[in-house]
């Protein structure tokens, strides 16, 4: 089965492929009365993940002008359906001709062809990372849900180069083009990442999300707990293999007594957190901490490098991924990274609000 | 909103606290005509997870007997809802009275207050690991479910002493109280596990899984994603902090033609891996290869080493959570992975069944 | 699929069959802090429903004592799932013997065996009524979340033999065996019922539920309108055939000058409507109105008086329904006409709750 | 909250508003390999449906060309989400001007307010019975996946004019503007309809549907049993107020005897039932009889006679519903009862696949 919905009670669905006329996303259950302007609220967020931007992304040209079709009146979201369409401009179908004959390993290929019995291979289809602009979209709307949070990413490693935590800037993060809050590391990611694309080869990378402002209270145990719900979003993203809340693995290592997060009183009564290892979750609800991710993007399989491979007719073969990809697929990973972390926080707020009321622990 | 079910079209609902009379499961959706029996099919995996069976795990003697309460009709499951139910024997509410008054960091006590108002104090109360119990139980059911597909668990770290990949005897898992793969390393974790007990600490671990026997096929995209799926059920476990699928972080430090997993012909005609860094699944979907998740678990936010808190009245506190603990509680993990690995398995079998059909990628 | 849940926020699973060793409800999204005693709160409400009271219904003896298993801590609920459990005492299994070889026109045997291959023929298995006993204990928690909103149920018509609205006093209600607010009716229904049963046969029924107090604003349009939820909880309830909001068929008939709603401004600025065709509900959403529903029962398919059937092997047969059945349903399907509007109409305020907040439409 | 959704693994989403740029449909958990044409397999439904044909439906003139976006390559669905999309063309927005300031009585105008604070008054907005078209287009999609079920409705009545059942003949349905099964009504039904338009007021409507070859077996007893989706699909439709299943009420006035549909074996052994009171459902799953469905349609609000109502400020006035409006919108009602009958007997179908597989019920 196919579920191309997620969420509870803010919940979105997202359809289109690659290459089909448009890609769009519908959003439901939004609260009334939100002001809403696409082009302010929601098109900077499409143009941060927009493709073509520079070397060291895809060079498809896609403007990703975003249009709303339903669920807004009179600049204010009306409680209904959110309609949100993205037309598709540079769709190359040729580049694509040897993808229909073998299967690109790594790639979804030979999955969608074992589960369907066929696909459409025009660009990835369906499993195209070009359905995340969509989510991009739905996740600008979930932001208007939560205005008084925070969230940002940023790429915190590419390959194994990582960055120095010493020189941690968020001021840095959209200064270049790797949404790198280390400027050091940003200098050295020019040329790892422009010499992987050279080589046509490619680069995993490490993205990281924090949300500020998320109140004690958010995550719904046991099954939709708040770090289950992250996992599901930031593992549904293309080419993510790994998440981790807080310390993650790291926290495997530890012992409990240095992995506790002690509290003593704050200033205005409520618990001061003296650490946060935990990530901002306990028991899967928000400890009131900073909400923090960090997601693993494998290398993408788009390659120049030839691989080994197999036909659809099960002849020997060997594939090489021509046509415009990222050198390094994590990178443009940081909005929709950031988009899952506003979906999930958008419903949860609102699970929180059904079960406990406003009160509760807004 | 506290949502206590997890799954699409196979799903469970748990229920129950730690120290209340009772904790549950019901199973709903099976298929209809299993063969089905308490003590032979359901019993041995709560065995497996039962506490008190090693000085390495908690000292809480429950004989965790499992019930089956409806949905069995003459040794076959009826296609209703299947109630399983496991009482409560060794609660002992005294030994909680401290954490009724301070939170204990680390653990759900203050996010539970802050989101709910108040909580059941009494062994952590619905945030316990006792509630995994109920899904070991829900996980047997779901093995009958998918009788081709072989699951199993092991520890492969406890703090920062890891297997030897080079010893891996998978045999070997049963044969010691760490579910252990390497016997050497099984050893040295006696003096390991036993040393933080006898401190009052704790310890991290790591737990891999492997299901080995699922077809290509199983995935629903993109919001059900079978990684997506295993993702969420692995971080609704209670302690754990990260979700790796096949290489997960390690991915994020290759090439692209390093991460790729080259295909071949195989001898029934099918295609053949010849790696398998992507952990079986590719776009969502099992690749027919085994798919590995490596899950982190914190250590036990119970410890006898003070540590600093407040009140519930907002006053300065330190506290040590006396009573029985795990002092590793990744080693009790394994067979909760497991159920976790069926449960998901499950579901995305008979949801592949109802868009695909049989003959889909099964 | 077997799916044994309903509600989107405020949910509950049911199980258990009519001869297996108890029946149940898990009642998940409850809020916190409700006060919930199981003697005073659900067992009342149980005994309304309970068999065996007067000669007009099934002589089955079952004391029905529910047990509250979890959910609950210190008389309050936590927000955690409420296990309830009703063990079923009564059970004759003997009566049974004939169900297992021949199928019961009417019943839902033929078609539980065309679906599952095969049935739990011992009292209708999970097809019996006895299942809404776990409805109606579900109901009584559902009632403690909506509690300025009164739910009332009656007997309004029993085969052709209908109240004279004339008459309607709901004060005597309970002052019959046949909760019917009509005195007079109430009298010629005890010759009525009493014939049937004596002649082995069986009478349908219409059922009327009111609830007053629900504020405009609930519902949850297009495909969980308040309206759709009802007539699903109630064509969900054993023999129910049809269901009516407010006018029902009868508007069919009317012409749109007549079955306005006309509205004028009420004493509290409010506005104030001066008919209620629609049965409180526009749009799918609440008006303030009281919510009015008209349910069909049939007559039991259970008789003394053979019918033409076929046996598992598709032999002809004639089979008459032996045991203790009621010889109208639909009187002891009021509590549980009462508990499934008790449950979506709290499903539908925590519905609003997230989308809207408090202040919505409250 | 808004629940646009649809479905448990056969999927619809809908989105748009009377008088926004577009209306649409999101389908998902299609099975792939499906032949689809939109010209062919979608489009003769919605000209059904389409408004402006006769004098006797609105005069608003909508295309209502369909367009598919998504999931569909190379003429068959990919099992990824079908996105359809119709435009809207004909909106005269200068009608609903005095909506926006009073409520229409029986219309959702006030209820919308009290729920959203403020409303889409163009139209109806979201409330407008233009919604249907997406219905009806991914009514048609699921046709395609229970090919051997053929699904009709028609006009039973229309006010208190109800056709003779001695005349029924379905080739007649198609043959007159009112989807009439009985020639000599439906030539009464033009003057009928005619004098309520003339008169600037409506009428309501009943109208029933059959689907003929459904196998025994499909339903998810008991909380999505066949008739209770039915019911909900149903009453989700604009101006429904009541749902009957077979004899719906008729039953409630039967005896058992009456009532039972006796079964004798058939000519290829399978049982044979000698009536249908049960409209082709027992215990909520289907018998292998034609599933028989009834629903009541009122009188469309939208009338040119002066209602009593008030302003959003609370003061008194009168409406009438310029525009252009459907004097029997029960009629239109037909294609949208057809796609929901279809819509969730494939959903039906998947999901007995799921739990059952192919070999079960089918």
């Amino acid at each position: 089965m196919s579920f191309n919905t997620f969420g509870r009670v803010f919940r979105f669905t997202t359809w289109g492929e690659s290459h089909g006329p448009a890609i769009g996303a519908v959003v439901d259950g939004c609260p009334p009365g939100l002001s809403i302007n696409a082009e302010t609220d929601i098109q900077p967020f499409l143009d941060k993940r927009r493709p073509g931007t520079s070397k060291f992304t895809t060079q498809r040209q896609e403007p990703d002008q975003v249009r709303i079709l339903s669920g807004v009146f009179e600049g204010k979201t009306t409680g209904t359906p959110i309609a949100l369409m993205i037309e598709n401009v540079d769709q190359r179908s040729k580049d694509y001709s040897d993808v229909a004959k073998a299967y690109r390993p790594g790639h979804a290929d030979y999955a969608y062809d074992a589960k369907y019995g066929f696909r459409d291979y025009r660009g990835g289809g369906r499993s195209s990372a070009r359905e995340t602009a969509s989510r991009v979209a739905a996740g600008a709307v979930a932001r208007l849900v939560i205005p008084d949070v925070d969230i940002f990413a940023y790429v915190s490693a590419i390959g194994d180069d990582a960055i120095d935590p010493a020189r941690f800037d968020p001021a840095e993060i959209d200064r270049n083009p790797f949404f790198c809050p280390d400027p050091v590391a940003a200098q050295r990611w020019e040329a790892l990442v422009d010499g992987a694309r050279l080589d046509g080869s490619s680069l995993g990378a490490v993205v990281e999300c924090i949300a500020i402002g998320v109140p004690a209270g958010w995550g719904a145990p046991l099954y939709a707990k708040l770090d289950a719900e992250l996992a599901a979003a930031m593992m549904s993203i293309n080419a993510v293999k790994g998440v981790e809340i807080g310390d993650g693995f790291a926290a495997a290592r530890l012992r409990g007594e240095d992995n506790a997060d002690p509290m003593r009183p704050g200033p205005d009564g409520a618990p001061q957190f003296m650490a946060n290892h935990a990530g901002g979750i306990a028991g899967g609800i928000s400890t009131g901490q900073p909400v923090k991710v960090r997601v693993a993007f494998k290398p993408t399989s788009s390659i120049l490098i030839p691989v080994d491979t197999v036909t659809r007719e099960g002849e020997p073969a060997d594939i090489i991924t021509k046509g415009r990809h990222d050198p390094c697929v994590g990178i443009r990973g940081v909005p929709v990274v950031e988009a899952m972390m506003a979906l999930v926080l958008a419903d949860q707020r609102l699970l929180h609000r059904a079960q406990c009321g406003e009160a509760g622990g807004d």
